[in-house]
């Protein structure tokens, strides 16, 4: 029986305590760095896709419900956005987002994993885009963590943490230490974010991160949204600022050029997404 | 080698569009009633569970996602909630969210499937729960387009329409002409309110739902959240009335006994819910 195309098609699955989530399609490449396991897949659905060890990071078709919602809610409403420090975003989606801003001046994005790096511009061209060929950002294959300890204080505008589970490299970028680093090293009037996990398939992690981040900052607060391909597909992101909430109102002047070129972002859903914590993780958050 | 665990437990998985979503587990019954295929499975992450026609329906830890999000915002938004009219809604769920009101003093559940409510009676008691047993529940095992075709004018406060997706049975159930005798039997400050599937894997589908209703009724929004056991996880509901948008805006009074008692639902969840509307749903809508 000659069925060549049903041999090169399988289901590439995340697995996550006893639900899994895959997409129909092939692998590319799946090979080991120094710090993790890298897969490449081309699937039907949303084009090429990336995992690190075994969980979906991002696909070409399906990235922006992830990259618009931890960029923009702080880069359209941060007071000035000429510095930008990136943790992680390997792929390039993080660093893209930040530069359709004509009012950055300098990127730095701290990628502890090259290898990322050069398989996302191989074969996911079209999530870093021309952020790759941008005068503005310069990468650092380095240690995030080591990054932000020896970073000097009151540096950057917005400091943004693109980083995977709180397992393998990206543990330490849950912790309190490390926090502290970035509230040291954004101006005074700076704006935190990062992708804070899902409320449904990691509560207690979700939980935690926002209470240390509380501890840490002034004032901070989860954002709710999609990211289909992730555990359960309900995703968070968490801002947070000294002096004030500043990460809750978009500038009108800056947000009036992003959205409309936005797939999901835009003033109101940003208003939205800071409204909908699902009220069992309202009752968590009240249990000191 | 003894692995009878292992055999016995196994992925039951919905395929949509070169996606999957699955559920470890086993499954307990697998028929075809006079309408679909109805399966009942035993998982281990959200207990058991409704599959029809291969696709998740319910499970008994995650069904307040949906069932709470569908219910709440009309009953605790209507002007009066005397007489609630459900079509559809076997597994009981929809039923057992409206009865907490103690307002209600009838619920007419219109469900096609008689099957689907014995199975759900009988492997899934903690979906339905009292509401079963209540004496406001009058259960009618009919069409509900014929229903609504039958019924008289001006009669219900409001009516839930808790279907699947529009292929079989529940394909009449997103029609103008279903939308109208919807709208017929209502009272005037009536609140019509309808799951309208996701807008990131029935794109098509939920832009016509929306348009469809706001052709029939004067005022008609969705409300965006999420259910991870569908496809995307990323799910909407359709709220509609006459006169004014009655949905919007919960009664203090009512909804101050309701949300304590909520896994998701509360009136700052709700407004922001309405507001989360993703920007290419924005724009897809603009384009008559």
């Amino acid at each position: 029986m000659n069925n060549s195309l049903e041999e090169n098609l399988r289901w590439i699955d995340e697995h996550h305590n006893g639900t899994r989530y895959g997409l129909e399609g092939k692998v590319l490449i799946d090979e080991r760095s120094s710090y993790q396991r890298i897969t490449i897949i081309e699937s039907s659905r949303y084009g090429k896709g990336l995992l690190l060890d075994g969980c979906w990071m991002t696909t070409e078709r399906q990235e922006k419900s992830y990259h618009e919602c931890l960029v923009q809610p702080a880069l359209c409403s941060a007071d000035s956005i000429k510095k930008i420090l990136i943790i992680g975003g390997g792929d390039g989606g993080t660093a893209r987002e930040c530069l359709r801003h004509q009012e950055v001046e300098s990127l730095d994005m701290v990628e502890i994993d090259g290898r990322v790096i050069e398989l996302s511009q191989r074969y996911l061209p079209t999530i870093g885009k021309e952020a790759w060929k941008d005068d503005r950002l310069r990468i650092k294959i380095e240690d995030g963590i080591k990054w932000v300890e020896n970073s000097q204080n009151n540096i950057y505008d917005v400091v943004i943490v693109d980083g995977s589970d709180p397992l393998g490299p990206a543990k330490g970028l849950f912790n309190s230490s490390f926090l502290k680093n970035c509230k040291r090293i954004l101006k005074p009037k700076g704006i935190f974010a990062t992708q804070s996990e899902s409320p449904e398939s990691f509560t207690k992690v979700h939980i935690d991160m926002i209470k240390t981040i509380r501890k840490v900052f002034e004032f901070a607060d989860p954002l709710y949204g999609w990211v289909p391909i992730y555990p359960s597909g309900w995703w968070s992101w968490t801002f947070a600022s000294t002096g004030k909430a500043y990460y809750l109102n978009p500038l009108p002047k800056r947000a009036v050029k992003i959205e409309k070129d936005c797939k999901i972002w835009n003033t109101r859903w940003h208003k939205g997404g800071f409204q909908t914590m699902p009220n069992f993780i309202e009752e968590l958050l009240k249990n000191e």
